[in-house]
């Protein structure tokens, strides 16, 4: 992701509009063209602020096929804004049906990165690589995700530790120039605690950590998913962003493009410290991707 | 499902169109119209054979918002005949994206049931629960499937049968007048030495059974699905009877009706054949389901 370096900070905004937070302004406007609207407003605003944009595809799907045609238009508005795209509808079926997923969000949508669930299998995964990049569930940030991500196997590590090296070894076959894979981890930013276990695990694999900022997790929080050159993630935040309060609600894209400002900046400082720590504590040989 | 005891077959047609197996006849119209007149001529077919289709909405999202459309139309006329409906998406997301999920696939589209995929956790599995029922993925058929699903726990169940414990807690608070909750199981056909210990773990869930015929399932596989009643499990074939040869092509709809036929008849006697021996053998008690 060369947006990530040209922008400077590893960030994403997530776009999950619902009907009850969209501006006032736009409330009058039947639902999918509200849903347009907003996209393409928050898209305008954050372009140029940070790389990147993942937009929750059910939150259109809700709406019909009048749903996904604004999903479209907001989408083609991201590449013009020349947003990497993320589309996450966490799809996951056997082959052929994965097959169809992939040329959906990636041949009818355009997408650039898809995020796909794997219980079925890394078979399910696969075809989506042959048309974009995948960001795989590993461990996410629900209250309901310990009962199986967290239950350890007869070897000794978790599920979540589990499909993480499933993970890698598939993603392994699909490196890019800039040493990572194109198919990458989802890794909720409430996690901390377990990020570093799965980091070393999947040296090769961008994390995408969702959960930042309104879901609760912090700059600590989020660390341990970089690798020490600052390189490997991704940090997501949605509701914070694309909800910022504005005090003229007239004025709602200047509030969001403040706060995707403040989000990016926070990161980019919290990444930029934890790395001449590590400088400075291995002053004489620098910083590696493993 | 009263559909199913009205029918008497426990059998469920899966209608997954591509575009290079369509009836010659449909190939020159544009790919959303040729896969709305595919359905709707599939649904007339097997309507009145079959208590239940299955629709695999991947099929149809790759032709974006017009694929929507004819998705809408296609269970639109499924309503009409009658049929039960599953919607087939394999949806997974945390609590709001779920609900909006549950939304689209209930309301919007107006399926009856929907496929859900669990590995979020049972948070991700509820939202759904309150607008339809939801069969949660269990054990599938794909090879890739065994690096996770088969895997032992440090409890020493498998993840499958642990994803099972986690479906039958969840689905006891949804429990039908009929005894079966509104949170059913996906089990492939090909598991069958796994599907005994599958169905003891969760007695009030209704099984969908995918994989039967071309991919391989036989009678033999599918009857452990069952319980002693011959309740409880709904059995699916797709391409065997949606591409049954025609040897003329213009009576394409012919040539599924008799496809649905023989694979309702085939599970139909099998279920009987294995009701008539257990009542044999156990003379002087009815069977009973747990």
């Amino acid at each position: 992701m060369n947006a990530i370096e040209l922008i400077g900070s590893p960030v994403c905004v997530g776009l999950d509009p619902v009907a009850e937070k969209l501006p006032s302004a736009l409330a009058s406007k039947p639902m999918a063209t509200a849903l347009e609207a907003f996209g393409v407003g928050v898209i305008k605003a954050i372009a140029g602020i940070v790389p990147c944009v993942k937009i929750q595809s059910a939150c259109y799907e809700r709406y019909g096929s009048d749903g996904m045609r604004a999903l479209a238009a907001t989408l083609a508005a991201a590449r013009e804004c020349n947003l990497v795209t993320i589309l996450d509808g966490k799809r996951g079926d056997i082959g052929i049906s994965a097959e169809h997923y992939a040329a959906a969000m990636f041949n009818e949508y355009g997408a650039d990165w898809a995020t796909v669930n794997g219980y079925l299998g890394m078979d399910g995964v696969t075809p989506f690589l042959a048309r974009g990049g995948a960001f795989a569930l590993v461990r996410t940030s629900n209250p309901g995700s310990d009962a199986l991500q967290a239950l350890r196997t007869a070897a000794g590590s978790t599920i979540a530790e589990t499909v993480a090296d499933l993970v890698a070894a598939t993603g392994h076959a699909h490196l890019g120039k800039c040493g990572f894979s194109a198919l990458g981890a989802v890794v909720g930013a409430t996690k901390s605690n377990e990020a570093a276990s799965l980091r070393a695990r999947m040296p090769e694999q961008i994390f995408l950590v969702p959960g930042f900022g309104a879901q609760g997790g912090t700059v600590a929080d989020i660390l341990p998913c970089f690798h020490e050159d600052g390189r490997g993630a991704l940090i997501t935040a949605s509701r914070s962003v694309i909800f910022a309060p504005a005090s003229d609600p007239t004025q709602w894209t200047s509030a969001i493009a403040r706060a995707a400002e403040s989000f990016a900046r926070e990161v980019r400082e919290g990444v930029q410290t934890m790395q001449s720590t590590t400088t400075t504590a291995k002053s004489s040989r620098p910083a590696q991707r493993s």
